[in-house]
């Protein structure tokens, strides 16, 4: 709310168009729903059309569930990032058509019929490994309403592979590259396109990776240009940056 | 060149349409100059009509000039980061409308009118002693044609100073967050836009920022979700990937 | 026992006013208990009427047994911190009115009412995922004699969640704030209020968070004055240092 | 500006009783005075009574004039901190009265007569090398009004030396423990006092020091109770912190 | 495909000797097999006659069994490494010949008699605890048709055992160290042999080893000449180098 | 065997005094016995009186157990360190009077009277919780004929409890410090005494303790002369360099 | 001195072929020269013709004029690394044709004629600011008799650069890959050859480089097989390894 | 002062036999000198004859001459370490007779007669540039009144160098092992000695030697039995720790 809006609002109490109750409401800024343990906040829904995130990793099976059970009466979608099994089994209790990814350990709720992209979503995978972060990237960027084309196991230890996916990738409006060990293949494709490169280290690997520090260092050391990095493992981090660049 | 392009060139080179040579150049890949100790990839140019960007740091003061003199031969808008005052005064000898930033460090050669574009990069930075990164960013973004809004010190040590200034933040196409020390100021902006947010942690600091670390992990950790973010100090990085976003 | 009170003591025997083995017990510095694997420390207690303390991680069921059993024998408030199920179990056989706190970990004997202090502390936390530090704090600050005001889930994700409880916050003598992920909840409200803020950086979050070490550097690495900071995930001692400014 | 103060200020504007514009600049949130390259938080001083604090390192000589020099216009006191010797001869230029502490690094401009606290801050370092934290700490707190008390060279290899002063630093409301090396002064102190401590680590030290970060581990790590920590080397942070606790 | 080749193919399809279909497939580069989940690379296995490797750590026991499925129709002799036990049950039941070595973590499938080398690679362990990785480096080289001496608990705390195999150990044509705590083994023999020598760290130690950190450093600082390092606890690496050395 | 002794040889050789065989079997180095995957050390039994050590951790049960047996044909005394309960049974099977320690995780053989040293070792800890450290530093002095005192749970969080036993610490010949979190009581003990210190910094802690580098880092910035370090958690290693000492 | 020739030394002792001093002598091992500060190893390069290796780093310029003045005298070739200018004036004194590389850091002093393999050792780097280790990876191979070829400035960021000269890499019999930033090139390189690859991390780059770490640690967790890795900047140990392979 | 000595107090005074004055001095603990900046510590000095150290860095050219100056007055041996050429000037005028090393950056006056132990302390050093340490080792150890055996660049690359002095090292009471790089050293005299080892790791080295991590951690890590560690570059220390142990 900026000056011109509030120096508009006084205007109208004091010419008595509107009651001192109604500006006061108008001038609040509550917009958020108060579960006791959680604030749920509604108002970036409102504003972007965006579904509700639940970020279920350290919440009780309790807690989750009781999110999801306020958010599923208010007609939005709703995505759950890090959620287990039996989060899946509390929440479908009270959410029938949520629908669990295993290997991305995601919860959707999909009651909007998804208004899609014409623009897509790369999203380019070093190795099969790497695939418990893909899906979680997958189900963030389509549950925000994004085409999506997947592409696995390129790793630049046969780069003839990644060559040959050259054409779809430089057709997305955004990518995002998944790669852990060593992650050179978000230099190699940051080399090649001239689109926004957004690079997710993972904790493939083992020894001096130290747990995805090698992948992350190296991403952000990349030689190529164009280039942004997000946290270890975070699909949906690059999922979430990725839709708002394909929705610009 | 993919199998379409090959295909149609073997056609034409069955048909006699086109010579073995003129084909064989089509198919040559080397767009790039030979310079001895580097190699100036001139296929990027070409392609996207970026200036040339050349890293000076650890090159001799002879090589940036060798660079730069090649460079401006070709009427391309050319760029040096991490460039020192005698590396400019030797370029400047060749490049006489070279200009310099001393405090971000860049020599820049606009030989082209820059073709502005209308939608704006808004670089928003904590502290005055981030102006080194800032100016790298505001350099590099100004000679790859776009136009740049600049908000200084607005740290959230003083969190009233950043929202003034939120009307601006939130009409840019994409947000450039500069911050040292702690680096809260980009979880901030983070969950007050719905734009992609680039994260440049900057070494200001001292003690247990250990050289900018302390900014770069709270940046990927944001809890704010839409950031991205690039090495420290890489002011020149998030600029270019703020670049392209803002030609989508 | 400082030169002046020795020097008395010394004028009283000489003065036949005091036996030598009076004077000596006074002069006698052995205010612990030895359990053997143990040394009870009774001195603080008697000093400043607080609660005994039992750091459980790392003992055996049975020494945490038998500390309580000893401390309960004294009529004194017992503070258990790091203790697991099986641990309270025990205890409770010989302690009946012991309560065990899931989330928090604490085990508590309340013996004396409390005397509660009239100004508070206020306990702000950026997530759900962090209340089991919340509740190790709140514990600790209860059982001290402290008057606690808890506020959770006020992430500067959404900071309009935050504003709506500044009342609250500033209305506090002194504040813990909890984070976890980046931790810039320490630096937003750092900046907001003239209190001493006591940050407690948690172990919430994934990848370069790297067990707390982001949220650990970034309040450290503060922009905003009046922050000091304890070990990760240690609510006790920011509970306890809380404790004592509020009795100042 | 909270709920109750905006609906008192639309019932007068409703009444004709205060203009649009008062009302508007009563609503208005700008307590900063825009110098271009920074944003002076004027906000904090009405509030608090605090001088203005400048951190230097990373600012021009020009910045930090013309920081000064502003300030100096509002009669009010002036703290920089991490200031080198040119920085305080441009400052004298315009701020006849500033005084340069060469160890601790600090220009302060004292203005307004102190109006000093009856309870003091004892400072406490385990070296002599550790003086230059010392000194910006005391400066710190003097300017911010505060008594002080300097205990200089107790570490623990000579334990007694540090028994000696016990009175003195029992007798303070805040303690400000100083040590770098291993640090253990802080735990040793935190045990035998019972009032909030301040470690600050420092960089004093070499080898697997790190950089104080041996000290500063140990300081989080305490098995003492009571005790919160600030960044190394950060004298000012401390100073800041014991000032409001000793003002409560 | 070079130049030359280029050249020579079409002038073939100029003068209608080939077709432009054949050309097109000649210049096709497509040598892998796509799984959907994974694409393998035939490519390395016609070029150099070496097996597939399969890095079975990450992927799902269907995935790793459908690859060897895959590669086990192609003659071709296959190595999984860092393989459990369940996924050897269900390669196995598509592989009959399938051998496990439980201490190396490998499945090995040789199909095709083993052409050994006359030259020989001695993999040379500290200690017994490094056997894990002794044997990872046993079976990738023995699969990959190397002869190998393995000599076992030679580490640098009794050096005599060394002493006795030092004739061994100098006549082979490289040399694998394997070694954990803090790896000293490497300098030992690097010192004392002409050969080329490949370290292994491992992950044997605790406390300040960090997870084979110090074996790690300390060989990559050796104060020896000759020597080359891998990941800590990469026995499949060393041996495909030392392979390749060997072979040469 | 040195120069000398090599012309002794020599000579008696020439003289026909001694066969070849037999000098060359003088020469020979071979003090070991080979078991296949380890190679027992003679050499050090025979020439110190020390009984042989295994360290178990990475062995399989039946490693261990073999290593036992063989070593129990031998009439000397044994010490397993880091060995599990299912070591222990297998060994009890071929070494009936085989001891174990629970909570110092050794298996001790003692087959011959220890004949004690005079003096002793002191073995002081922090807490409670260092208990683990302690039993294997104690199990080890002792099999190696050392007289040993212990002292529990004398931190400096209650420096009294340490003054009250210093006449015990003083009268050690060499002192042991085991200390977990920020390992304080190293270095005030080092002030205190004239004697050897051998620091064991334990991973008693939590957070940013990260596993005992706290305490290693502060052990080895110590303030206080005359203290040396050994690895985290490593009794044994303490318990062993104290014993070379006390035989002085 | 093995077994065999001891026992052929002592049956030539009991024949009375030798003398007791000679067999004596032949038996001594003190292949060095004593300079006080420092024993010159000659026993390396009468054994492998290699020249002697002079680290200089550390050293003080007398020191290092000493140790190639006695080396001169010997009539082999001599290279000091890491050496600077003073260094180079005082050996020119003793040595006048002996050699500096400015960027390479590297004094040489050839005396006989190389005799150069006919293989080839590659070096290939990936920027221009990678030149200093190049050099000195250069002279070294050199010097130790390799013909070599260096091709410079093909990082990943243009990867049809490096593909231009794939012929010449494939055409080497060993590789050696020097890379800075994030190292991608060993990765890209290690998946398109069948030869050893030795990868040399630079300290080149900035921010979360950390001094080469980022290189590093991405060449230790290369996708790629047959990769194995040097020190950061450590050109000489990787032509020293090279020049081993290609000599085998 | 102990109970006993205290009842005795007691006991005189009630007997009249002393004066309250001359008991509370007695009981007073005040070996200190208090020098504003410094409190000298004259404890250590009466009760062990040892000298006093001065550590230097971090303090004045004037506050370290001032120091020298007090202590000259008392006819003690006084010692300084990490002292620059500057500093030793300033006591030079003070303290005529003080010697400094300028490789080992110590200061030494000595005034009584060395009393020097028969048995003697062997400083083994791997390589010249490990000097500086070894000096300050070697200065530390004389004045403490021990004999001293330094042997130099033993260092395990050429490790038959070593050996020829292993009857030297055998024959010390305690041997100090200076080693940088990757401090191999220490394992291989651990290895083959009988007596207390006191390991120093150096900063020489480069890259991922990280200051001297790399060989701490390898010294730390030692599969050999016996090793204590002290810090860094720590030559004081070692020889403070050896000549406690060297005078039992």
């Amino acid at each position: 709310m900026n000056k011109a809006e509030i120096r508009a609002l006084l205007e109208q109490v004091k010419k008595q168009e509107l009651e001192v109750d109604t500006a006061l409401k108008a001038m609040e800024d509550l917009p958020y729903k108060e579960l006791g343990f959680a604030k749920i906040d509604n108002h970036r829904e409102l504003r972007v059309g965006y579904p509700e995130v639940v970020y279920c990793e350290g919440k009780t099976v309790e807690q989750v569930k009781a999110i999801f059970q306020f958010m599923y009466a208010k007609e939005s979608n709703i995505l759950g990032t890090r959620a287990n099994a039996e989060m899946y089994a509390s929440v479908q209790a009270v959410c029938p058509e949520a629908r669990y990814n295993t290997l991305g350990r995601t919860i959707t709720v999909q009651k909007n019929p998804a208004c899609q992209t014409e623009s897509y979503i790369a999203i380019v995978a070093a190795g099969t490994s790497d695939a418990a972060v893909v899906e979680e990237a997958f189900e963030t960027a389509s549950i925000l309403g994004n085409k999506v084309q997947k592409i696995m196991d390129v790793g630049v230890a046969g780069i003839h592979r990644l060559f040959d996916h050259m054409d779809t990738i430089r057709g997305a409006k955004v990518i995002i590259v998944v790669a852990g060990m060593e992650g050179a293949l978000a230099s190699v494709i940051g080399g090649l396109v001239d689109k926004p490169v957004i690079a997710v280290p993972t904790s493939v690997g083992y020894g001096a990776n130290f747990g995805g520090l090698a992948a992350l260092l190296s991403m952000l050391n990349s030689c190529a240009s164009g280039i942004s990095v997000v946290n270890i493992d975070n699909g949906f981090g690059a999922a979430y940056s990725a839709s708002i660049i394909n929705k610009l």
